[in-house]
């Protein structure tokens, strides 16, 4: 099993690599000395790094750094690794360098050799176009790495997760109003309450994930500002001036979203608590998310010893055992999908702790963990809304059984016979197991005409 | 050890509380039933509760469901405890009901017990002023808890938290002002890197603080938000129409503070999500204080055998044993306490995920560790300002002497000779144990002229 | 407010302290510079150090490095602080210096004050017996914190934590014998299963109990090792030779509990793997009580629209707008808890993690948060056992009506008319809400004999 | 792209799948239904479920439950699985069905359909071999599916975890002999302490993994022990008494590893206790391999600016903008994958915390994060080991002048002149910028001899 490989050089010296892979030398380095889990540098990376390198080289050809020729190729090519044109050609995994320098250059060695293509070079002659002095000009992976980690969470979360909660939240909004005259009983420490209707509570899961796209958007200030022209330590050393203002303009034309340029480079590359807060607000959306799968599969329990107030969709057999067993596997891929989300949460947030001085070395572990939340979210939202919610019907005759024979109906009986007297009402009937109307009459507190007046469940699920 | 009780009834009968505190059955029961742990339901929301009661009863009496006499004894009593003039009269532990229902209570029978004294009545009578017929009217602890919970960490962040990040921003702000001409060698990967000044490094952690108070502002409109008026379930049962919007303008005139309705009420109840952001974005600024901790005690290493470029503040002797020895011991509270908060969010984020249909019973584990985050993050950043910043100064000789030995400044040649040229000289002199500039001639790349031009910190800490 | 004072010193001069206090110069420093959070360094802390520090006189009288009459007033005075004696004279909080120094002088001050007051010595003046020279002697913070530590946890589980696991054990295990009759429906996704004993229901949460205990046994070994003798940094510098030894024999003997010396000093002073291993386990117990409560508040939940299988103790109103509401009050106490020690894990996590060479610098968080799991976790088995288990009993009525009507009775004709038939008999009956008997019938797939022969519940709750 | 495709049914009735795959009906329903995140069921998952229905076959055979002819012809199959040599047959994903019964389908019908070609028949026939009725006889998902995990983490841990433990342990333990010798400067709290050996260093980083080891094997007993013979609820409906005896008999054969019957088979399928616990030991490892990476980067930092007192292996240039710059990026792999570790613990303890009675259906993502962190921290203790810490040298001139400027040697002389006035040496010393005896005989404390005879720091190395 020969593979063809051909020589590439870096300042370590000559390596062989693969003969039909664009990567170079330092790529190949990382490849072989980084043996560690398998899991790659998520693909929204490369794709980001590809709009930066075409953002970088826009500003350094205005800023004149860069020979328009030589610029346009690497332009054309890092548009080519945006567009996933190459997505095998970048083997590198998460477990690397902390600063993400491995896959940088696995970047700039990629666009190098590419653009020498383009310009009627060859693989591994890093001429015309160098990877670090024309690919990487102006750039260090320091401030590189965290910007395409800003870029790809950003463009994840316009692309694919604020629309998935949308469209979740739609899903649940549209039950909402289709089950809104529907009374039941409310339940409060799990134990019976005074009436509320279906829709009600599900305006409640609308209202979370409404509030999660709120979440979101007051995040994004500081996910939108990024440090490049920064390089290897917020300084900007080897960037032109001028760079890091062209490169946010580049990049905004680029990508159509509100990039900006961090405040204070040194802390987009020493910290990473913007990441650290996007991850919060996803650890707060997994919050919600395992709120409504529990709810929704409790109130689906049955068919006949649970609850059994919804009707949930029939997807699949749900036993291997026991036949005719349908279970609410949506909402436990929902609710899986959020402890996920809370564990990723805790390792950015250990690793958004810890950097030293002027760079925190998280950074691929800190993006897989943002994005991998990012992803989980937006595609659990979109199979649990299709999949569950937009199928979920009432069992109304179920509904109406719990409504009727619940004791805290007598909850409206307080203003007219106060709280005491009423408790002794509701014991009175829960000991004896009698309905409320007959312990109510029997301890002389009231007649029957005022009984059926004040307690009306349709008269409990609003004030007055 | 016989002490004085008397007699206090609710509707599980009778039971002997200590004649000398105005609590009543219910808060008895709870301190009989929940000898666990020991940690009090936070004073913080005791207070909070009497602000509550108080435009409770403003907004009741104007809604004329509250005669203005007893009303008026419910808002004296009820300030009284806002005060903190009866905190010893809340002995309640936070591992009760997860309503928070006997800390509700702990309030009604207290206030209600001194309503009664202020209108010449006695304890236990539960008249004129009825614990849950009067100081309760129109609420719920469903939906007056949380209430509470809000007021009280909104309170906190006003008055503690944000003053005391402003606090140590100002601290730190002024030492990078103050080191702004310092240039030193930077550090990545805690490796040797380009030149940076002392100031661009506190600069950052100002920032930090800077965009943790951003952060914390972005989030305060979901914690402003407050559910009262949904009473048992959210529906708002037994409160007056326009209770809730009576009850916001009162709190709003009473705390000076922009409280809002809740969108929804339900999801107020069922869900603290509002919790679980603040908790993230205290969360977020644990990281940052972890970060800064860990780099002041860094940078402050030695006294001899550290980096020793900064020099903390001597508060105490700081060994039992090695005699002399001084430690970073504000920055070890800090990094301490920003693991508690670290941890703090993980009990936040379970119990925030663990609600139940119409109600979240984890409310009093939620506010607990909320408070204890708020008032760590609060009392560490003075401290931390005021015992360690303010007096940290720099050590310039060493610091220039670090800078001088260093390899890095080599990156200034890229431009020059290229990164691989560049990369010989580094290594050269590395192995050889000689200055950059003496392998880069040896090397024939450059003449010392051009070294000496090209090869200058104070040229290297910005951008051309 | 003019309190008495008294001028103590140290090697940073003259303080002065309050006369009533016998504390010193370097406690008075750091209440003074540590205004943090108000958390009290535990008192278990301090009673195992008054142990810690007898045993080391023992050793040190010995191996004749401690005049004896010096010794026993130290002893003495040791055993006071011990015994909690002296609980007021320990004022410092959690958020101090991360080795614990200023807590292990506070101990040293304090003994040696106390004993030379019994030498007939007066408070300050370090005479005849000086807190390093004597109280301290052969003993660094480095070494004795994380001794102290160690000593206080294992004595926490052996007094507290391991008898609440029983007594909750055993509660559990009367309840699994008292229902071992009762045939109820079983349920897996929330969904109705196959039968089930009430029985062994609770055999389950018994036995996570029972594991639960077995787990804390199998992590002991590493509790019990002490890395006394280690001083400074573990090399043992200024301890005699032998005095490692001596002090575990001394201690064994004081506290009747087996430790021994830590393999390797070095690791047992600068990580605290043992502690997050601890954590750990008291997390693994956390999941199991979470679990129980969960359960327990689910199958107790109604009383009329819930599961309503159990019948929970009634020990207190459970609503302030509700009447006669009564809720599963020590499950969520319990529950709370659960995520509490959750939470304090993951602090645990981060703190141990975080060590510095040949120190860990957060052992008071660490251990402060190993020791409130310990605490909560044995007073809420208590309680949870002793106000819940105890008085739960059983719906049979309820649990017999829910039973017969499941229709997941259909999995034992599995083996007779296999698993595809049997499922067309579940899927009839659910659609046209007929029991499982009419649908199978109707089906044809056997006869009445057969199906009363087959599907017995009785027969249905073992194999075969 | 039209691909061929096959009609398999299942009680949900036909459904067109993949011709070329052996998958059938329900594994195709999930695929549909379950387009979440991506992440596949683990491999190892898949592996040990061969070997479970090979081991269950094994025993269905002996209690003549099933046919030896349709026997051998499935353990035939299921071996094949168990090889790997069907891995592309098992499309689905981690989130699921929370039972993981849609992985345990498409192993009944990988094997349904496999056995079925090799006696004959073909493939979507469902006989003579039917995946519920043959392959998963006397079976449930909620048995077999727990009973699998424990197989594939124990093997995982068997095969990979602790043998890569024990590398890393031997490589640091090698290195602590090495450099025996080597005495410097301790350091705790950062700063200067007393001196130490390298090599008393390295034996602290190879006790924590040599604990970490024990640690394991603490836990295994309770991961050894499968719950198979549970069947639905974990009563063993429709499995033949002696199943789970005879079936462990059989998983021990063909494993060689010492699995048992769990005590209480419901619990081992309502909880996943034992799973929690082996990720709190995870997490304990990574909090070790956290330590044991930024020692070892801090040790190794500079080359000329930071502690230096170690050369790393060079493995690849370490910046894209540096010339020369070397990091430590094994140690930045170590402690992400720490950073990982820890987040993933959090996710398993939240779905484990979070089953309903008979079954918790978190079970995917509980085993995803368990093999996740299991094989991360075996490739990454091998990558460590091997890519950088045999590789370590020390740098014993800089050792050397780090060690002899110190000024905790006067720790040696506490013995002799008291800590007050070793102190007052320490100080004047630091204070003026001398060496210790300078300082020490100015105090007129002693004479030179004494001094040169008291402080050596090869004599502080060990006690007396």
């Amino acid at each position: 099993m020969t593979k063809k490989t051909r020589t590439e050089t870096d300042s370590f010296g000559p390596i062989a690599v693969p003969a039909d892979k664009l990567w170079g030398a330092q790529t190949e380095r990382s490849r072989q000395n980084f043996r560690i889990g398998g899991q790659r540098m998520p693909i929204e990376v490369i794709h980001a790094y590809g709009l930066l390198k075409q953002a970088a080289a826009d500003a350094n050809i205005k800023l004149k750094k860069l020979d328009t020729r030589l610029g346009k190729a690497i332009i054309q090519a890092a548009g080519e690794v945006a567009s996933g044109q190459w997505d095998e050609h970048f083997p590198l995994v998460v477990w690397q360098t902390g600063s993400g320098t491995q896959t940088n250059m696995n970047i700039n060695e990629v666009v190098a050799n590419r653009a020498n293509e383009i310009l009627g070079g060859k693989r591994g002659d890093k001429k015309p176009v160098h990877p670090n002095d024309q690919v990487n000009y102006g750039q260090s992976s320091n401030d590189s790495f965290p910007t395409a980690m800003h870029i790809a969470a950003a463009r994840q979360i316009e692309d694919a997760v604020l629309p998935a909660l949308r469209h979740l939240q739609k899903a649940l909004d549209r039950k909402a109003r289709e089950f809104a005259k529907t009374i039941k009983i409310g339940r409060t420490h799990l134990q019976d309450a005074t009436p509320i209707t279906l829709g009600q509570e599900f305006s409640a899961y609308a209202m979370q994930l409404t509030l999660g796209i709120e979440r979101i958007r007051a995040a994004l200030p500081r996910l939108y500002a990024v440090p490049q022209g920064g390089t290897a330590v917020g300084t900007g050393l080897n960037a032109a001036k001028g760079f890091d203002k062209a490169f946010v303009q580049c990049l905004k034309r680029r990508t159509k979203l509100p990039f900006t340029m961090a405040r204070n480079k040194f802390e987009g590359m020493a910290a990473h608590d913007a990441m650290v807060e996007i991850s919060g607000v996803y650890n707060v959306i997994a919050c919600s998310l395992m709120k409504i799968g529990n709810d929704i599969r409790l109130l689906g329990s049955g068919p006949r010893s649970g609850l059994g107030e919804l009707a949930l969709p029939e997807n699949e057999p749900g036993s291997s055992i026991m036949p005719g067993k349908v279970n609410p596997t949506q909402a436990e891929a929902l609710t899986m999908v959020a402890a996920q989300v809370m564990g990723n949460h805790v390792a950015v947030s250990v690793a958004g702790a810890s950097g030293h001085l002027e760079l925190n070395v998280f950074k691929p572990v800190i993006i897989f963990n943002v994005l991998t939340s990012g992803n989980l979210i937006a595609t659990v939202c979109r199979s649990f809304a299709d999949n569950c919610v937009v199928g979920i019907t009432a069992n109304t005759g179920r509904i109406k059984e719990l409504l009727d024979q619940s004791l805290m109906l007598v909850t409206a009986l307080n203003p007219h016979i106060g709280y005491d007297n009423a408790a002794k009402v509701a014991k009175k009937a829960h000991r004896e197991g009698t309905s409320l109307k007959e312990a109510a009459l029997a301890l002389g507190l009231l007649n029957e005409k005022q009984f059926d007046a004040w307690v009306r469940p349709e008269k409990m699920i609003g004030p007055e």
